[in-house]
C-alpha cells in the first residue's frame, strides 16, 4: 500500500483529492494535514465525507513526511512552493497542486504570479504533470506539478491540432466556463450564494494565471510561441469545465486530418473523442476523471470549434493527482479512477 | 461474481442502480433492459454513465432470467407486478423496486393505488427489503420489495421510537422534502426547468401513496395501528430527501431513552445517529448509502423533533436493493456501497 | 411626495427596501445610507438596482431625520433600538426592520435576543406592524415594528383559526422554508455557494427568535398562551418562504367554519386564501407582496393542514414597510405594490 | 390608453409581455389568447401572474383585431407568419415576436428556417425592430419584427464597432450563453430539470438560426458581408443571456476610437456601457429592459473582448417589444419599462 498524505486537506481541492485517496485500492492516507483545522475531525468540516473519522495534523513537514511514500501539497501558491522545497529534503514523492511548479521559465511565472520564485532548481527540476502528455517525465519525477484544472481541459483539446499544424496560431480563442468549486472555499461575496444563484459572470478577462500555462505547453505543440485569447467566466454550479474553443484552420485541412490527430488519444482511458458534430455536456463528466471533447468545422467561417468537458476537481485537479500518483508508482493508471459520470 | 440484470433500467432508478451494480465488485451486469429504448448504446441516454457501452436489451424476460442470478425490476407500479410474475417461474432471486410488493394487506395496496393486485400469492411471499430491520427475511427471500425513498427514511427515523414506546401515536408529523430525481424522468410540466427551479412547493398533501407504507411499518413497530401526517415537497435540487418529523413524547420520557432507542442502530454500516441537537444536512449523503439522524426535544412544548437525511436513488432506492442483493448472496452487507458522501 | 430614507441600506432588506421605494408612485428617496460603504454609490454593489446612482450617506441621523416624513432602519437588532431612539427625537415616522420593536413584553425580547433592550417606552409605544391585523393602530403610530419574514407567514396563517377556536393550541407545527436572501448579505461558510447548493437543512431547531414572535400574535388570537413547534429550513433559492402548517382540529369543525373564518382576508389586497385543497407555490409570489394559502383536512388524522407563501424580502419584510408606509401616510394600501409575481 | 391584444399568451415570452403590458400605465390589455387553453383563467397556468383573472381567448382574430390597437404575436415562426397575414388586413398594428418578419432577403429567412415564406410583400413591409438602430423606421410600421434575444445582444454589441471600422470582419466569434426559458414553455427531456441542473452545454453548433439574423444586421453596420461564429451554450438559471464576444481590432485603434464608437448609445436609456475593463454579469439586467455591455482590449492577441448582458424575455422579448409599441405609438419609449433589475 502506497502510503499517502495530503498537506492542505480542508480546502475543496484537498477534501476532493482526501475522497479519491480514500477509494483507491492501493493507498492507505497516512496524514491528512490543515493549518487552520488541526486538532479537529475531517468530519466536523465535511460531515459524510468518507474521511470524516480522520484527526487533522498540524502541518509538520519531518513528520508527514517520515511516515510518506507520497505527500500531496493542496495550498495555495507560495505557501506550496515553500513546503515542497521542504519535502523535497526527503525522500518520497511529491505532487503539488498549485501553479508554483508548473513553469519552464522563472520568468513567466514571477510575472503571472507577481511574486519572487524561491527555488529554480526545484521548478527546473519539477515535471508538468499533464499525465497524456507526460507519462514518461512524470513515471520517475521526484516533483509533479499538477495542472490547472482550465489548463488541462484546454492543452488537451488544443495540442493534436497544433502537433499536427491544421490551426492558425494566432487565432485561438478559449471561452472557459467553470463551476464555484473551482473558486475555493474562502470567503468572499463572489461567493455568496445570492450572489451567484440565477447568474453568471466573466471574470479576469484577458488576465487570468492560467493563460501563461495554457501558452507554454501549447508553444512546445506548435513548435513555436502561442498567445491565446483565455476568459473564464463563473457557472451558478458546483462543479465542471465546459470549454468552447475556436481557430481558424488551415487552409485545406479535412476532416480525416482532424480526426486522425485526436486519434492520438485513441488508447487513453480517460479521454473520449466523440465523433464530428456531436457535442458533451459538464454532467457527462462529474464525478469522473474524463475527459470529453466535441468538435465540428464551421465551413462558413473555416473556424474548427472544439467542446470539452472535465470536473474541475477530478481531471482538473484531485484526479489528475491520482493518475500521477498511480504512473509514478507504476500501478495501474486507472486505479482508484473507475467511477463514471453521476450524471443525476 | 453474481450475474445481475435490471429491467427498466432507463429511468433514473434503473440507471442509477446500474451505476451501482457497475461499481459492485461480486457482481457482473448481465443486461440492462428497457422497453422503449431497446437497441439502443444506454450511453446515448446517460453519455458518461459508467454502462454507457452497453447496449439495452428488450424485455424478453425467459431470456434475461436465463442468464441472470438476481434481476432488479424498476418499473412502474403494476407493470412491475405483472414482470415479477413472470421472473417468479425462474429460479433466481428477484429484488421489485415499485410498490407492488411491499404490502402486508392487499386491500391497503389495492385502496392506496387503486388498481387491482395481480397476485396475492407472490404479495405475501415477497419480503419488504428495508433491510436493518429485516435482514433475516430477507436473506432467505426469493422476491425482496425495496421499501419507498420517503418511506426508507421515515420508517428508520421512528421505529426505535414506537418500538420503546416513548412517542404519543396520534401525534406523529412528517414533514419531507425531495430533490427532483424523486419525480422520475417522465416529461410534465411539473418538472419543467423554469417552473422548479426558484421555487419549492408541496405535493398530493394527504394523499401520498408512501404514507400507507410507512404506516403499516411503523404499526409494527408500535403493536398498533398507527397514522400520521406526512406532506412530501419538491426541492429544487436533483438528489436527496431530507424529512423533520415531529411527535409529542410520553411523558417522563428522558434523553438517555432516547438515545438508548436509537442505539439499535449502533452497529448499522449505513445508519448514523448524531448526538442529541445536531442537525444534518442533505449534502452528507449526496452519492453515498448513508442515513443520518439527528433530535432534539423542545422541551416547551413536548416535542420530540427528528430530522434525517438520504439520498432518494441510493438508500431510497438503488443502494439499499444493492444492500438487499448483498444480503440475499451471503456477501459483505456493504460490498459495493463504500463511496461516501460527494459532498462538492 | 413623501420623503423617504433607509438606514442601512445595502443589506439585503435595505436593498429591497430602497428597490420598491424607488418604483413607488408617491416616495421620493432622500437619503439611503450605511455604516461601511457610505460615499460608494449604491450601483458599485447593486450594478443595475434602479437607485444605482445613488451616493450612499454616512449614518448622520440628525441630518436624515431632518430631511425625511419616513425612516426606515434596516439594522442588526441592538444597532437598530439604538438608531430608532435618536431619530424619535425628530417629528417623523419611523418604520423599524428589526426584532427590536416587536415585543409587548420586554423580557420576552431580552430572553430569547439575549441583550437587554434600551428603550421600554419606546417599545411600549412602538406598533407591531403586521398590517392586515393592525392597519389602524398602525395609522397613527409613531414608530412601527415591522414583522418577521417568517412571522408574517405562520400568523396570518393561523390567526383566524385560533381567533375562531378550530383548532387545537398545543397541536400546532410550523415547519417553514426559506431562501437564502433570509440569511442576509454576511459572509459565513454556511451561504457559500458550494455549501448551500444542491443540499437543504434545517437550522436553529427549537430555538430561532421569530418562535416567540409568533407565539406572541397568535396568544392574542386565541386569548391565552400559545407555544408551537416551528423549524426553519434554508432552501437553495434567492427567496421565498413555504410554510407547511399542521394542527389538529378541534371535534366536529366543518370546511364551512374554516373557510368562513379565512373569509376574514376576502377584501384584502395581498391576501389569497385558496379553495380548500389547492396548494401555493413559492414561484406564485416570488416578486410581489402576496400572501398565498392553500389549506386541507387529512380526515384520518383530524389534522388541518395550511401551506402558505409570501417573498421573504417584500411581504416578509420592505414590502410590508411599504404598506405600513402607506397605512400611515394615509396611501392606497397598495401604492406602489402593484407588481404580480415575475413567476419566472 | 392603447388597447393591446397578445395571440400566444401561455408560452414564456407571451406571459413575460402579458406582465409588462399589465404594468404599462399607457396600456389596456383586451385580449390573451392561446390555441390551446383557451377559456381558462392565465392563472391557473401562471398562479400569482399580474393578469391570473384573465380568461384566454380564442384565436379568433377579425373578434382580436376588432378591439386591439395593437396586436403582438407570440406564436412559433410560421404560424406566426400566417397569423400576421390576417391582422394585417385590419387597420391596427403589429408587432410579430417570431423569426418570420425579421429578414431583408426571403432566401436567408427560407434557407435558415428551412420553411417557405407565406408572404413576401408583408416581409419587404415589415420594420425590424432593433428599437436603437431602427426607432423612425420602427415609429412608422404597420408590422415591425421584433428581433431574437441572441440577436438583440450581439448586434448591439459589435454594430458600433463594425459601423466605425474598428474591427476584422472576418474575426468575428460570438460565444454566447443563455437561460432556459429561452427554450421556451414546450416539453422535452433538455428542459427536464435533472438534465439542466448542475450542467452546462452548447446546442446547434454552427447551426442557429439566430447566426443569420445577426449576420444581416452586422453587414449594413460594416456595409459588407459578415460571417460570424455564433455558438449558443444553455445555462441552468431562468432568465438571461450574456455574449462573450472577440474580435481582432483594425491595427492602431485607440481606446478612444472605441469609446467613441459606444458614445452613440450615450442619450440610449435602455444600453449602458461601462468603463473599459469593467465587465457585467447577468443579475444586473434580470427582470429590467437593459443591455450591459463591457469591453476590454488584449493588448497580447489584438482582440477586442465586449461582454454583454440582457434579459431574453425582457430586452430580448417582450421588453423590446413595449419599447416597439411605444415608439409606434408616439409613448415615452421607457414607459412601463422602468423597473430596474430585481438584482435577489
Amino acid at each position: 500500500m502506497i502510503k499517502a498524505s495530503v498537506i492542505g486537506a480542508t480546502g475543496y481541492v484537498g477534501a476532493e483529492l482526501a475522497r479519491l485517496l480514500h477509494g483507491h485500492p492501493g493507498v492507505e492516507i497516512v496524514s491528512l494535514s490543515s493549518k487552520n483545522y488541526a486538532g479537529q475531525k475531517f468530519g466536523e468540516l465535511y460531515p459524510g465525507h468518507p474521511c470524516g473519522s480522520f484527526v487533522l495534523d498540524t502541518i509538520d513537514i519531518p513528520n508527514i513526511a517520515q511516515k510518506s511514500d507520497v505527500v500531496f501539497t493542496a495550498l495555495p501558491h507560495g505557501a506550496s512552493c515553500e513546503t515542497v522545497i521542504e519535502l523535497d529534503k526527503f525522500d518520497i514523492r511529491i505532487i503539488d497542486m498549485s501553479g508554483d511548479f508548473r513553469y519552464d521559465d522563472i520568468n513567466i511565472y514571477e510575472k503571472w504570479y507577481g511574486v519572487e520564485h524561491k527555488s529554480e532548481k526545484l521548478l527546473k527540476e519539477a515535471v508538468y504533470g499533464l499525465s497524456e502528455l507526460y507519462r514518461e517525465q512524470i513515471a520517475g519525477a521526484k516533483i509533479t506539478a499538477n495542472p490547472g484544472c482550465y489548463t488541462t481541459c484546454a492543452i488537451l483539446s488544443l495540442y493534436p491540432l497544433l502537433e499536427n499544424n491544421l490551426i492558425e496560431i494566432g487565432s485561438i480563442v478559449i471561452d472557459a466556463k467553470s463551476g464555484v468549486t473551482g473558486a475555493g472555499r474562502g470567503l468572499s461575496e463572489a461567493v455568496h450564494f445570492c450572489e451567484v444563484d440565477e447568474s453568471f459572470k466573466a471574470y479576469k478577462v484577458t488576465g487570468h494565471r492560467h493563460t501563461s500555462e495554457i501558452e507554454q505547453e501549447l508553444g512546445k505543440a506548435a513548435n513555436e510561441d502561442i498567445i491565446v485569447d483565455f476568459t473564464p467566466h463563473l457557472l451558478p454550479i458546483k462543479r465542471g469545465i465546459l470549454e468552447t474553443i475556436y481557430a481558424k484552420h488551415k487552409s485545406g485541412v479535412t476532416d480525416e486530418e482532424i480526426a486522425s490527430a485526436y486519434a492520438k488519444y485513441s488508447s487513453e482511458p480517460f479521454v473520449t473523442v466523440l465523433e464530428k458534430g456531436k457535442m458533451p455536456e459538464i454532467k457527462s463528466v462529474t464525478g469522473s476523471n474524463s475527459v470529453i471533447c466535441g468538435y465540428t468545422i464551421n465551413k462558413r467561417t473555416n473556424s474548427l470549434i472544439v467542446v470539452s468537458v472535465i470536473d474541475n476537481l477530478i481531471k482538473g485537479a484531485g484526479g489528475q493527482a491520482v493518475q500521477n500518483m498511480n504512473i509514478m508508482f507504476g500501478l495501474d493508471e486507472s486505479a482508484g479512477l473507475c467511477a463514471g459520470a453521476w450524471y443525476l
